[in-house]
């Protein structure tokens, strides 16, 4: 059973191109984290915020991440870090083309 | 630019098979909605949580859903709803393998 977890915390840049260059090789080292399925990196330089939607194996391997990743954020300086971590009803997800690996 | 909206609230239940068999139409009409790429269904029986992460082809389509799928949910009698809408930073999602259609 796969778990979903969200995270999104306050950001003040960089966003786009800049984010990408800056935040490439800590990208390339989450494909190697325990259970770790995918992320879709999310930003909004509207509001000021960016974050993560993650697919990861299990619930543990979500928590984990979590654990690890607050505590790299909180090394960014960024310490409001919101996260949730739900279960994914696949029955309904197949019906609206969720993507589930 | 496909954008990512996700949306969370409580909810005392139904999970897994009732939920899906209480929202599949719903599921199906989603499928409609203009600008809908697709949905992961989230829930959390533990903290009494649902949601859904979506993916829309544009900002306008995913605000215009939102705002829509707000008061539906408030006629359901669900009023703490949060929601928040994200550009997608491609160039490191595609790293992550992140899903971008």
């Amino acid at each position: 059973m796969a778990y979903v977890l969200q995270v999104d915390f306050k950001h003040e840049g960089p966003f786009g191109d800049e984010m990408a260059a800056a935040f490439s090789d800590l990208a390339k080292s989450i494909n190697d984290e325990k259970g770790f399925m995918w992320k879709i990196w999310t930003e909004n330089r509207e509001t000021n915020e960016a974050g993560g939607i993650y697919m990861f194996e299990t619930k543990t391997d979500a928590e984990n991440y979590l654990t690890m990743h607050t505590k790299r954020l909180n090394g960014f300086g960024i310490t409001n870090v919101h996260a949730k971590l739900f279960e994914i009803n696949e029955a309904l997800t197949t019906i609206t083309h969720g993507p589930l690996q």
